[in-house]
């Protein structure tokens, strides 16, 4: 074990102590390497990857710029319906920006946090703005933050494995 | 907002602070509903289910007894395939006890979220032990902590949700 350096006083609660520790999280820190496939790959594609990258969400780009958001939940649901999945693509079944919360690295870990529980998804992307071809606005994505980095960094929390933070 | 009461001294590190509070949270204060079928029911019947509940896992019993558990990745690798989702009962599909990760009502969050981490899954049962008419011991399912649950808690931590611990 590192031995314990920085001992700490403070007359904060110890909700506070949490609070603005858990707040100086920064996403970068946390981030993982988001899963990104293009518009026109077909669903039964996008599953494959999704299996072979053990992911639980697949991000959608056209040129570069992030367009759309694919869950395992989204993919089970046309799986059992009556789409031909080998036919379909992903840019059909997506949810599409600009209904896709994202963050960027500078955002804390709680911000990523509380954007997957406030809109009830599994993850949000890592982001960043570029400008396109067209001179229209948009974002690259650079990571995603889910529930599992979430929960790994709970576990860390009591690890002693956040020595860097 | 809540008064602030309590306040905290110690010559802790921080991360001891965290972590003594983190493991003194206990799963039967952070646990949700588990959705629970029978062996015999179809896989395309726990799939409606999964999505009529909007859960991740369905827990699988006999006779009150836990016996498996079939993710959300269990369905959609079942559902690109050949089988036929509405003859196919999900005791054929599912993971079976003893392969199943659980934990206990007086285990901490951190041991639920170490079990989710460590055993690669999105949530484990909560149990207590019974025994079967045959005389055979087993476990009922009493709840379920999910990577949302976690996730959440981590959420409330920053938020003065969690006074009443």
């Amino acid at each position: 074990a590192r031995p314990k350096v920085g001992y700490f006083y403070s007359g904060q609660p110890v909700n506070n102590i949490l609070s603005d520790f858990i707040k100086n999280l920064k996403v970068e820190n946390i981030k993982s390497t988001p899963v990104v496939v293009s518009e026109d790959t077909t669903v039964y594609d996008a599953i494959v990857t999704l299996f072979l990258e053990d992911v639980g969400t697949i991000y959608v780009h056209n040129k570069g710029m992030l367009t759309g958001v694919v869950s395992r939940k989204d993919f089970l649901k046309i799986a059992i319906g009556n789409t031909d999945i080998h036919k379909v693509p992903v840019g059909v079944i997506m949810t599409r920006m600009p209904n896709i919360a994202f963050v960027r690295d500078e955002d804390s870990a709680y911000d990523a946090a509380a954007k997957i529980i406030e809109h009830e998804v599994d993850s949000v992307p890592v982001v960043e703005p570029i400008t396109c071809e067209n001179g229209k606005a948009g974002f690259k994505i650079t990571g995603k933050v889910s529930k599992t980095n979430i929960t790994r960094l709970f576990y860390d929390l009591c690890n002693d494995k956040l020595g860097g933070f």
